[in-house]
């Protein structure tokens, strides 16, 4: 177990784990699985690349995982609620479980980077107001379903 | 709930949580609680900065909870088993539970300051090889004992 450099770690190689057509939304979108190099099992920590015009995600919130972000580089654009903001370097936020849903933008012309990090709480649930979608956490992974429970 | 620049954060009032001699050995530590200022329950992220001279923690390592290191700026030097490493802006370590004793010196005439992510899992215990000092995590919080399981 050595240090590594966040940069030279391989990007994930599956860039989304939505089915379609969300996934073609996290275009520009690139996560680097900072956590899982070391083994890290009770939390993940990825390093993630926007380019101008990405998205960290779906707005979303999670039933049960607390989410942090703390930005490194260029600036992301928050939209939670009624704040828009924009954060650049050394700026952060978390979201506790059962928060405002959320999600950041890359509203620039320049990437940006920031890391993330989300614990692995078992029965999360996720919800995303603004799109026919749904997640929980299963013993094999996510599921995603329809918000009638049909599944993708 | 908005963002904040992580470096206006009011740094932690008590300095550290170990029992004297150890807590003085923190000095020139300087944490800012960033993922307490968002509610987050889960897991911690801290901002810390170390003077020249300072040390992270005492040697040491969790039975359950995971720990993760970003550095910002400045340099710390990794001291884990045989590994002595020093680390730069955008060099990572993480630190899986039950893993290799472990901590940081910033070796360095600068000061150095990195993020550090643990998660809370209940029923943690902490050991010290170095040091006549043993940690376990109760409901109230940290209790400190010599290895022999006497008070502080």
């Amino acid at each position: 177990m050595k240090p590594v450099v966040a940069a030279d770690v391989d990007p994930r190689t599956k860039p989304s784990n939505y089915p379609e057509p969300f996934a073609s939304r996290m275009r520009g979108r690139v996560k680097r699985q900072l956590g899982d190099v070391f083994g890290l099992t009770n939390f993940g920590v990825n390093l993630t690349t926007l380019d101008a015009g990405a998205v960290s995600a779906l707005q979303h919130r999670h039933s049960l995982q607390d989410e942090f972000v703390f930005v490194l580089e260029g600036e992301v654009t928050l939209i939670m609620g009624d704040v828009v903001e924009t954060l650049g370097p050394g700026s952060c936020i978390g979201f506790p479980a059962g928060g405002a849903s959320h999600h950041l933008e890359n509203r620039g012309t320049d990437p940006a980077v920031y890391l993330e990090v989300g614990d692995r709480t078992e029965g999360d649930a996720v919800s995303y107001p603004a799109d026919d979608l749904q997640a929980a956490k299963g013993a094999k992974g996510w599921v995603f379903t329809h918000k009638d429970g049909t599944p993708y």
